[in-house]
C-alpha cells in the first residue's frame, strides 16, 4: 500500500513548529504563491520593554502536502494547479497517447505484469496509478516557456515565480532593518559569474523573469503534462536551487518508499527531484511520483531504455530511446538528462584516467559508441529530440557523461571536450525553443572550480549550470555531503544555478530517509551561502532574524528559524532538556554566570545607563569618550 | 575512576582496520616519527594479472595510545618523549614551582577541596593526578623554538616535523604515479596567500622548518613542561592543521570525559586540543589532559582567572591573571589565547551590532574595561606576559574577542580594529622571541572571507592565522560543522594555518563523543581540501590511492583509506551487508548490470582487445581513428 497523506503525517512527517502556510495572490487567475510563515516571540529588552517581532516568510517547496487545509491522498495525486493556464493558451491538444506496455515496467509480457500486480507488485506496492487525464501535446508551434518569453508573453508561471523569488517581500515581512553591514557586504561582491550580463535586481519582476528566460539564462521546467507543479526557476540571477535524487534500483527499495522520499525531500527544501529508478516498475514509480510532486521531476531516459534492452548497452537503438522519451514526456517529466556530448572521439581519452567514466549515462553511451564504432546516437538525433522536447515543454539537462570521478581527473581534456559540445547542443536546442541547462562535475579541487564556471558561461552561452557538488577531496566516503557541500557553495557563488545534492551514502549505498534529509539540508546551506555571497537582495533577512533571536536568547525562535528546527531543538534538549532552559538568559555551553552574550547585553545596558542610546548617540558619544581616553591612556600605556 | 587505556580500548576506541603504527627515525637522538600505515589488497586486472598495491602512510596524531606495543595507563601519563631534548639544551632549570591552591580548582578552602576529593570529586572522578616532575623554566634567555631558529639551531623538534610533514616520503610509500593532471593542477594555483613570501617546497627539510619558524611564519607549540607531546608545526607552508575544543563547563561533564574526549579527538585527527574548561576542577582536569596528550594543548587563561574571582569580570586583576598564567605554564600548556586586542575604544562599536560580542574572552574583557573605564589590562601588561611566555615556550594565540557572531557583523570596524592591534602585539611578542599566531573569525559570508586573510597577512606580518570556521551562514544550527566547514576550507586555501573545529552542537549545547568525531572529520576534510588547493606537494596521494581502490572495486581498501573507515564500512553494509559484496565487481547503488565503473572497465578491456594499450598507444591511435570517423560522420550527421 502506498501511504496516504494522513498515514504519513502520523509521526513520520514532522510539522515545522510555529509555522503556517500563507499564500500571496498574483494578478493572473490562479496565481497563488505559497510561503511558510514562521511566527516569532516578542523581544524582552533589559529595560523591561516588549518589542514585537514580525513573522518571517520563507520559500516553501513542500507543496499542498504541508497545508492543513488540503486533504489529499497520494492515490489521487495533487490538484492540477496549472491545467487552466496550459489549456487557456490554446496551443495544446489532448490525445490518446502511447499505450503503457509491460516492458515499460520491466516485464516481458502482459502475463508477467499481471502476475506481479496480483502479488501486489514488488515489495507489496500497489503499483498501478489510475490515470485521470489524457496526455497533451503541442498543436503546431513549441509550447515552451522559452517560446512564450521570446514572444514577450508573461505567463502565469512567470508571475508566480516573480512573487516566489521576491525576497523584498519577505524581508519586509521579517521587519528587520538591514544593518549598514548588509549594504557594505553587497558592495564588496567580486565574482566572475556576474561580470557576465545582468546582475540580480533589487526587485524580481515578472518582466525580469520573462527576460531571463528569453535570453536562455534561466529555465522554468514545466512539462504541460505535469500540471501539478508549482512553478520555479533555475538561473543564476535567482535563488540558487537544489535537486534531490531518488529512485529505486535493481537491488533495493519500493515505489512507496520513492514517493515518500520525494515528499520527504521537498519537505526539507528540494527544489526539484530526479527519479533515477532502475530495475522493475520504472514507469509505475514515475507515475506515482509525478502525480504527487509539487516540484519539477527530472529523469535520465537512457536508464529506462537500457532496461528495455535487458541491460545490454550495445542493443540500444534510437527507436527504443525515442519511444522512451515520448513515454516519459506524456507522463509529465519536466527535464531529461541527455548525454549527447559523449562523442566517440573523447572516449579513448578516458582510458588513461584514474577513474575512467563514472557517469552511468556516460558509460552506457561510451560502450554503445565503441561497440558500434559509430557516433553517439543522441548527438546524431539531437534535432529530432529537440522537436519532442518542444512539443511538451520538457527541458534539456545536457548530461556530463565524462565528468571527472576523482580529483586526479578534474578539468581534463575529456571533460572540457564534452563541455564544448554541450555548448553547441545548447545553441541547437535554443533554435527549437527548448529550455536548456548543462550538467557539470563531479570531483574538482577548490582551486580548479572557478575554471569550470568560466568555461561553462563562455562555451554554453550563459545557459544555466547544474553541478553535482563538486567534491573537493576523495578521501572521505561517508561524509561526501560535506566534501561536496564545500564545492557546491563555491560554484554556486561563482554562478551555478542549481546544485545536485550528495548524501552521506554517496559511493557507498542508497540513501535512506535520514540521508536524504542530511543531503537536502546540507545543500540548502550551500545554496544559501551562495545566495549571500552573490548578494541576492534580501537573502540575508533570515540570517539576521535568526541571529537576532540567538542574541536575545529566544531559543524557540532560533530553532524555528533554522533549516532543521527539529534537529536544532533536539540537540539543545540533549544538554538542557528542561522547558525553562529554552527561555533562559544563558546558553547551555557556558552556564548562567559565564555567557558572552549575556555580558554583551550588560555592555549595552551599561552603555544605556550612562545615557548612551544604543541606536543613535552611542557611536558618536562613545567614540569621543574613547578617543579622549586613548589620548590620555596613550601616554600611560602605549609606547 | 579515570578509564585506563585498556578499558578504553575495549570496544569504545576503535582500531583502524589494516593499519599499523610505523616509525621513521631521524638523525638526532630520539627523533622517531610515527605514521599510520594502511595495507592494501592487490589489484586484479581484467586480464587476470595481479598487481601489488604498496601500503599508504598517513599523518598520525593519536600518539602512543594507538601503538599496540605501548602499554600505558592514563593514571601515569605518557612517556616524556622530549625530556632529553629539553634538558640537553642546558638552558632550563627545575624548581619547586607554584603550590596548587584550592581556588585553582574552584574551592574556597583546603577543607572544601578535601571533602570534594573524598567524595570522589564531581561526577565521581578521581581528580588528583600524582605529579612526577618539578616544573622547568628558562635560566637566562628565552627557551622558545623561535629563539633557537633565529640562532640557526635545528632542534630535534624541527627535524621531527620535517619528517612528519614530508609528503614525498608518503607519496613514495603509496607507489602511485601522480597523473599528468596532478602536475597540471599544481600549475593552476592562484591564491593570494601564496603571493606572500615563500611557497611550499617540493620537499620539507629541517632547514626549511627552521627558516619558517625564524621568520615567524610558523610556530611549534611546545611548552618545556609538556615533554609528552609529539612535535607539530602550524604555518601556511605546511599541512593545514585543525584544533578540537573540549572542556567541562559549570553545567555538564567530568574530568574523565574530558581526557577521553582529548584521546578520542586525536584518534580522529585533531592536531591540537584546547581545554576550555570552566566551573570546578579546572586545574585537575588540565593536569590529566596534559599528562596524557600527544598533541599541543591550548587554553584561555582568563576563563580560570574569572572562576577565581567568582565569575565577576570587574574583580579581575593583573595579579590574579599573572598567577594563572604561571600556574598553567608550569603545568605545560602549549599555547594561550589572550584577548589583548580588545581595546576600550573598540567596545562602543559593538553596541550597534546584530550580535554584539560573542567571544567569551572578549566579553569578559569588555566588561572589565567598561566597568573600570581603563584600557584592557592584558594589553597594558603585554610585555610582562611575553616574558612569562618566553621562559616556558608557551606560544601566543592572540584572541579575536571582537570577532563577528553573525553574517551581519562580518568585517566591521570593531573586528578590523582589533586585527590591527593583533598585528602590533605580534611584533612586540617577536621582540621577546615568543612564538605567535592570531585568531580569526567567526561568521563571514563567502565573498568576504578573502579580505580577512589578506588583511591578516599584511597587518600581522605573516604570523600564522588560526580561524574558527568561519561560518558562511547563520541559518543552520545543528549543522554548523557544515556551514563553517565551507568557510574553513576556503580560508585554509587562502592561507590560514590552523582551523578550529566546530561541531554540530555549536550554538546549541556541549558536544558528545559523536559530535567530536563529526567535527574533527569535517575539519580534516576542510584542511585536506585546502592542502589540495594550495598544491601541497603530494597531498593528493591519498585521494589517488582511494580513487584507484574505488575504481577497482577494492571496497575494503576504499573504506580503510578514508578518514573514517568505520563509518564508510557501516554505510556500505546497510545496503549490502554480505561479505561477498565487498569484493563484488559492482556497487550497491546500481546493481550488477548497471554499474558505470564496470562499464568503464569494459571500455578499457575493449580498447585492450583491439590492441590499444591503455598506457601508451591508445591516445594517439584512437585519436587518429576518431578524427577519421568525425570527418566521415561529420558529413552524415552534423550540419
Amino acid at each position: 500500500m502506498i501511504a496516504t497523506k494522513t498515514d504519513a503525517n502520523n509521526g513520520d512527517f514532522p510539522q515545522f513548529p510555529n509555522s503556517q502556510k500563507v499564500y500571496i495572490k498574483g494578478q493572473q487567475p490562479g496565481v497563488n504563491v505559497p510561503f511558510r510563515e514562521i511566527t516569532l516571540n516578542d523581544t524582552k529588552t533589559y529595560t523591561g520593554a516588549i518589542e514585537k517581532n514580525q513573522p518571517v516568510r520563507v520559500y516553501d517547496t513542500s507543496g499542498p502536502w504541508s497545508d492543513p487545509e488540503f486533504h489529499g491522498d497520494v492515490r489521487l495525486g495533487l490538484p492540477a494547479l496549472r491545467e487552466d493556464w496550459i489549456r487557456s493558451r490554446g496551443d495544446v491538444e489532448s490525445y490518446e497517447g502511447r499505450k503503457v506496455q509491460p516492458i515499460d515496467n520491466g516485464y516481458l509480457s502482459e502475463e508477467h505484469s499481471r502476475l506481479a500486480s496480483e502479488k501486489g507488485g514488488r515489495n507489496g506496492a500497489l503499483y498501478e496509478f489510475t490515470r485521470v487525464r489524457q496526455p497533451l501535446k503541442a498543436k503546431s508551434h513549441p509550447v515552451t516557456q522559452l517560446y512564450y518569453a521570446r514572444k514577450g508573453i508573461i505567463t502565469p508561471e512567470m508571475e508566480f515565480i516573480a512573487i516566489r523569488e521576491n525576497m523584498k517581500l519577505q524581508e519586509q515581512s521579517a521587519n528587520i532593518e538591514m544593518s549598514a553591514n548588509s549594504e557594505r557586504n553587497s558592495l564588496r561582491i567580486q565574482h566572475p559569474g556576474h561580470s557576465w550580463g545582468a546582475s540580480i535586481p533589487k526587485e524580481i519582476t515578472p518582466e525580469f523573469v520573462r527576460d531571463e528566460v528569453a535570453r536562455g539564462r534561466a529555465i522554468i521546467p514545466s512539462n504541460i503534462n505535469h500540471p501539478e507543479l508549482e512553478p520555479m526557476i533555475i538561473g543564476r540571477n535567482f535563488l540558487v536551487k537544489i535537486n534531490a535524487n531518488i529512485g529505486n534500483s535493481a537491488i533495493t527499495s519500493s515505489i512507496e518508499e520513492e514517493v515518500e522520499k520525494m515528499r520527504w525531500s521537498t519537505l526539507w527544501g528540494a527544489d526539484t527531484v530526479m527519479d533515477l529508478s532502475t530495475g522493475k516498475n520504472i514507469h509505475a514509480t514515475r507515475e506515482w511520483i509525478l502525480r504527487n510532486s509539487p516540484v519539477p521531476i527530472g529523469t535520465v531516459p537512457i536508464y529506462q531504455a537500457l532496461e528495455k534492452v535487458g541491460g545490454r548497452a550495445e542493443d540500444l537503438t534510437w527507436e527504443i530511446y525515442r519511444d522512451t522519451l515520448i513515454e516519459q514526456a506524456e507522463q509529465g517529466v519536466d527535464y531529461f538528462t541527455i548525454h549527447a556530448g559523449v562523442l566517440l572521439r573523447f572516449i579513448p581519452w578516458t582510458a588513461r584516467r584514474m577513474t575512467g567514466i563514472v557517469s552511468r549515462g556516460g558509460s552506457i553511451l561510451a560502450k554503445w559508441c565503441l561497440t558500434h564504432h559509430k557516433e553517439n546516437f543522441l548527438y546524431t538525433h539531437w534535432d529530432e529530440i529537440c522537436e519532442i522536447m518542444a512539443a511538451y515543454d520538457v527541458s534539456f539537462s545536457i548530461g556530463d557523461g565524462l565528468r571527472p570521478g576523482s580529483i586526479a581527473d578534474a578539468n581534463d581534456e575529456a571533460q572540457f571536450g564534452e563541455l564544448k559540445v554541450q555548448g553547441e547542443l545548447v545553441e541547437r536546442a535554443w533554435k527549437h525553443s527548448v529550455q536548456t541547462i548543462c550538467e557539470g562535475p563531479g570531483h574538482v579541487p577548490m582551486h580548479m572550480i572557478q575554471e569550470n564556471m568560466q568555461k561553462q558561461l563562455e562555451w554554453c552561452k550563459e545557459a544555466p549550470f547544474y553541478t553535482l557538488g563538486p567534491l573537493t577531496t576523495d578521501i572521505a566516503p561517508g561524509y561526501d555531503h560535506i566534501t561536496s557541500g564545500i564545492g557546491a557553495a563555491m560554484i554556486g557563488w561563482y554562478g551555478t544555478a542549481m546544485l545536485c545534492y550528495v548524501t552521506p551514502k554517496e559511493h557507498l549505498g542508497l540513501p535512506n530517509r535520514e540521508d536524504v534529509r542530511e543531503g537536502v539540508v546540507t545543500y540548502k546551506i550551500a545554496a544559501h551561502a551562495a545566495d549571500l555571497a552573490k548578494g541576492h537582495p534580501g537573502a540575508q533577512y533570515r540570517d539576521n532574524a535568526l541571529s537576532k533571536a540567538r542574541f536575545e536568547f529566544r531559543w524557540e525562535d532560533q530553532f524555528n528559524l533554522s533549516l532543521d528546527p527539529l534537529k536544532a531543538r533536539s540537540f539543545h534538549d540533549e544538554t538542557l532538556p528542561q522547558d525553562g532552559a529554552k527561555a533562559a538568559h544563558f546558553c547551555s555551553m557556558c552556564g548562567p554566570q559565564f555567557c558572552s552574550m549575556k555580558i554583551t547585553e550588560d555592555v549595552r545596558k551599561y552603555a544605556a545607563e550612562k545615557g548612551l542610546d544604543a541606536n543613535s548617540a552611542v557611536d558618536q558619544g562613545m567614540r569621543e569618550m574613547s578617543e579622549k581616553f586613548v589620548e590620555k591612556g596613550g601616554e600611560v600605556y602605549v609606547k
